[in-house]
């Protein structure tokens, strides 16, 4: 039966799922998951749908968190959309946008989610090649154009007509790096494009500031967003889309009809409610971030001033193995995320953890440089 | 921004949620939810998820579950895909099958669902229409062919290839009938189609067989199923798929990478479990619809022998209007589904109640016969 499947997606990689080790079995400082326990007002939440029941179907576009969402960011409800996670708002931007052999646009190194979404679209994608400094080069707010020596070119592209490029992803904060664009930045970018620029701020929580007002004030920028990382809410899938109603109007049509469960509607909103403890939770991730950082270039990694949640850690040459030093951590019940991008280079991203895992997993890293592999 | 959408997505109609009336204003018998609460196993299940936490990704393929419908079905655990509600697998399955311009087929009056994942897609699709003894012509089986004329033409195509057809749905029961073909049928008309079968077994467990046999000794048959009707489960969004483990490993290329959330995958995974609870409420539900069925025939309405949790009830002449049964009962409470499908006729879809609930609407029925308009 495999041989009746598309062509695009028989010629895809094979989804390898992240390392998910059992409960105790390491601390996981390696997909970035908040090291705290969301709000209890979200568990409540969960507790009172239970006790009320399922049997019926939830609404369909997670009305009650629209309402939270949009007194949040200044917006009508009808400015947001709502995912199973982030990765359904992303799904559903490129099925509305990038049709077969349309170009989608994504900065290289970043989330390898956007290309995937472009191959099971049957589209193309171009990777541009952030700069030592992880900034863009210019040719990132440009039409598309065939410079296959240039030197932000991934892979190059053949016959790209002008008008093919229907998205452009930009995730703001970066993964791996950590590192942001700035709101003029952002705004330089879209102001080129002839397409929307999605800007991806799964990490825009940890960074203290964000692109609300861009969407605001320009036709072309949608921002997503996720409940899974300054929420503490991985587990619930709870996503979403923060654009003009006039765009969130197409995606209603393209998104599943119950894509939201009634679990996490009514969780997502609950925690939502609670800035309180977003800006406290945030404020220590932040806190450990910085020391995570101090003592990661104190030991002699080169480390990129991080926005997010995590650090992108590269020992400045040859003389240590990343490699061997993710697998010495992971021996050690600590387990980062060895990243290998062809072409760019190996190094390790690390999440922030609690004061106390953090400092461990340190600890380990200098343990290692000493001596002790 | 609306303009930069795909022009297949432009063209759509705007998305209608259902009518989904305040808890407690309404008895709803119009989307054919299970009128029973879920076994208390599938609610313990969340509690305990959400003590233990949601900071995490769940369970990537969402294995626990997997292992417990493998072993319910007689199959290995790689012959399951998991998905956050049948629609999200319904749209993998079209994603994974069928590009832009070719071409899905489905029966008519069914799913509307089906049509609409055509239509994202950029992709054809063609309705083949039931007999009016709910039965399939041959050509449902036969490769695409130009003929606008045959009877069970809904939307004649035009420039169709024999080799464009790239899936077939179809639902067994079928909505809004009722009404089912037997495996037998059904393994005939796989036989004679070059591209895959799915049967959509929403509501199999009403019925008392089902297709699983024939996905073990057919190579292009699938099954897809949902824990929203049988198992109470509506507002969980949890459904699952049945084939070949090389069809699967493709399918998980296409799904989003963690789409069922850690509370669904622990709750669905109990109420599986619960087959006693299964086979209890099933037999109740079964036992209201054989009585609902019999006093609609009573009153004088036509009724197709339903298979599933609702009855398609018809008046035989143009002496009852069903939307004005339908605003009636409405207003009186009770909420069922009017629909009208062009070319077809229209009719009143009513899910089955607690035999309280299925009483009651059936007593108002009867007085709007009687005069009480």
């Amino acid at each position: 039966m495999s041989g009746f499947v598309r062509a695009n997606v028989a010629a895809m990689a094979g989804y390898v799922p992240g390392e998910q080790p059992k409960e105790g079995e390491a601390v996981k400082l390696n997909t970035n998951e908040n090291p705290y326990r969301a709000t209890e007002k979200a568990y409540d939440a969960i507790r009172a749908v239970a006790d009320r029941g399922l049997s019926r179907y939830p609404n369909a576009v997670a009305q009650p968190f629209r309402e939270v969402a949009a007194a949040l960011y200044g917006v009508e409800p009808d400015w947001i959309m709502c995912g199973n996670g982030s990765d359904d708002v992303l799904t559903v931007l490129t099925r509305s946008f990038v049709g077969e052999n349309e170009l989608l646009r994504l900065p290289y190194p970043s989330y390898i989610l956007y290309k995937s979404l472009a191959e099971i679209q049957g589209a193309r994608s171009e990777e541009v090649r952030f700069d030592a400094d992880w900034r863009l080069p210019e040719y990132f707010a440009q039409a598309p154009a065939t410079e296959p020596n240039a030197p932000w070119r991934v892979n190059p592209l053949e016959n790209v007509a002008a008008d093919s490029l229907k998205l452009v992803y930009l995730p703001n904060p970066n993964s791996p790096s950590g590192t942001v664009l700035s709101v003029a930045e952002i705004e330089k970018i879209a102001d080129s494009l002839s397409c929307p620029l999605v800007v991806d701020e799964a990490y825009a929580d940890f960074a203290g500031f964000n692109c609300v007002e861009l969407v605001k004030r320009k036709t072309n920028v949608a921002i997503s967003r996720t409940m899974s990382k300054s929420y503490a809410l991985a587990g619930l899938r709870f996503g979403f889309l923060i654009a003009r109603p006039e765009l969130i109007e197409q995606t209603l049509k393209v998104k599943d009809s119950y894509n939201c469960d009634g679990l996490s509607i009514a969780a997502a909103t609950a925690a939502l409610q609670d800035q309180d403890w977003l800006a406290e939770t945030t404020k220590k991730i932040v806190a450990t971030r910085e020391r995570q950082t101090k003592r990661m270039r104190e030991l002699g990694f080169v480390v990129p001033d991080s926005s997010a949640n995590f650090t992108w850690n590269v020992w400045p040459d040859a003389s240590v193995s990343h490699k061997e030093l993710y697998e010495y951590l992971k021996r050690n019940g600590y387990l980062v995320r060895y990243m290998n991008y062809a072409g760019w280079g190996d190094g390790l991203r690390i999440s922030v953890g609690t004061d106390e895992q953090t400092d461990a997993c340190l600890a380990l890293v200098e343990r290692f440089l000493n001596g002790d592999r």
